[in-house]
């Protein structure tokens, strides 16, 4: 049996045929077009579904159903896109729409639940039941995963991972609050730091790194200039392990799961980030004797977490 | 058929007949006596066990099992108290001790955990399937109940929600790291910060309310001079219910559970508390249009949480 996973983005909706091991046997990708009605995308979702079923050459009736991961706030339980600024979607039943045309059972979950549930099953977390996922991106995203099970929370609306307050008056976030992870530990709030230390310390190798222009400041800058022993860089960089790490420690303590998966962009400095992460946790950790081991791992299916994933929300 | 639920404590062993209602039929109190061999407490909780079943005229063979909520890190899963300071235990088996003289199933839980699954049942949280309890007394403690039943993650070593860090580089918590909630939420705290107000502000009322013995500070003291106008006292109370309502936002927006009940003495306040966490909490709200509401509840079933919520691992 096979199992089809969507990755619906802002930008495309990447389409997958997934086996039961977790492999993709085919894929496509088409533009999402999201200024158009809501009901014109799930369309083009359905025909695309369709259109993949046939060229890799397999019967409808071998699709057990359909996954969604979709940005925004979702009600998996509804199926509904409840709202999505990436998408401007309110209020969109996607997998009644879908399901229309398809007629087979449609799921949808919150993009990177679906990536949690993907990299348990099939990527960095194989062999965990209880894992979470933190996603190291524009913005922080968390998934979590308990006994091989999505945890959402009441109406799907829990797991945000990234809007915990971990400094109670400290940076704005988007959210509305100030101090949340994201705030601290995303690669926008990594680019803010990187900047506002350029601005410090005009001697810093960070500026030849960027060639002279500050609007080049992405995630890497501080990880690369770092390595050719510049202070501010080093300050900027452990200051960023320090809040992720107090971060990942009160996951820890919350959930206590088996692993815990890094994704996202600021995952490419491997081992670099990982180890300093693990020190510091290692020193932290909450707990008398005996406290289970919780594994930090980056995350690995990649780009193909979402479809994956939304594929095994029928699994 | 019945239940019986013990609340082992570090000065009293509370054992406790309930029935499937919730309801406690009999009860009784005898002292730990925790200096002395763990064995010794064990056959005493035991034989209380039989006496108890044998004055309310209930034979054994109506008894479903025997639930035990104990102070310390669990291993509910092998009913191993693995370390507890309050009872000076360090990896007791209790609930093999329990059962080679009652044969009846034993299971052990945190007391935090049990009081929470007690307080879900047939408490505050009667009606809902997925709760958090928050003690706030001398710590912040923390259960958690998911679809009925206790989440209490690897090893039971999670649902530390006391030691989630607010505030990176905070106050100095118990467990080693600084900033955690219970740092700011606790009794403890509230009175550390009542002092330091006392201290910078000689005049204050609360010097009055304590008849001038800093000594007699305690969790009412800024919250009922506050009552007499006091403006320190106010500034007392409106930083601890800003650092809680910041501790419960994150709760929310990690679970999104249907209701976050507190417990302990603090909640002795009651709406004064309750209504300023709430309307705090309702600014700052995480989520996008339609994102369900949290309700905010004060525990109900006070010191006999414990031996019910211990009972209700049997359920």
């Amino acid at each position: 049996m096979y199992y089809v996973g969507i990755d619906l983005g802002g930008t495309n909706i990447k389409t997958g045929i997934v086996n039961k091991d977790g492999k993709i046997v085919a894929k496509s990708s088409i533009p999402t077009k999201a200024d158009r009605p809501a009901d014109e995308v799930a369309f083009d979702m359905s025909v695309e579904v369709l259109n993949l079923v046939k060229s890799a050459k397999i019967s409808l009736d071998e699709v057990v159903g359909v996954g969604v991961g979709s940005p925004g706030a979702i009600n998996s339980g509804a199926g509904i896109v409840d709202y999505s600024p990436n998408l401007g979607w309110y209020n969109v039943p996607i997998a009644e729409l879908i399901l229309k045309r398809i007629k087979k059972p449609v799921k949808v979950s919150n993009d990177a639940n679906v990536a949690a549930l993907g990299e348990t099953l099939f990527g960095a977390g194989k062999g965990y039941t209880d894992t979470i996922l933190i996603t190291l991106g524009t913005g922080v995203g968390g998934g979590i995963v308990i006994g091989g099970k999505l945890f959402e929370g009441n109406e799907s609306k829990g797991a945000e991972l990234g809007h915990s307050v971990i400094c109670v008056n400290g940076e704005p976030c988007a959210c509305g609050r100030r101090g949340c992870l994201e705030a601290y530990a995303s690669a926008t709030a990594l680019i803010r730091e990187t900047k506002d230390a350029m601005m410090r310390d005009r001697a810093s190798k960070m500026w030849d790194f960027v060639g002279g222009d500050i609007d080049k400041v992405d995630g890497r800058t501080a990880f690369e200039t770092e390595k050719q022993g510049d202070a501010m860089a080093k300050l900027v960089v452990n200051n960023y392990v320090l809040y992720l790490s107090e971060g990942l420690l009160n996951i820890c303590n919350e959930f206590r799961p088996q692993a815990i998966m890094l994704g996202g962009g600021v995952c490419a400095q491997g081992d670099n980030l990982l180890n300093r992460l693990k020190k510091r946790m290692k020193a932290m950790h909450y707990g008398y004797q005996g406290t289970p081991k919780v594994e930090l791992l980056i995350a690995s299916l990649g780009n193909d977490a979402g479809i994956i994933g939304a594929a095994a929300l029928l699994m």
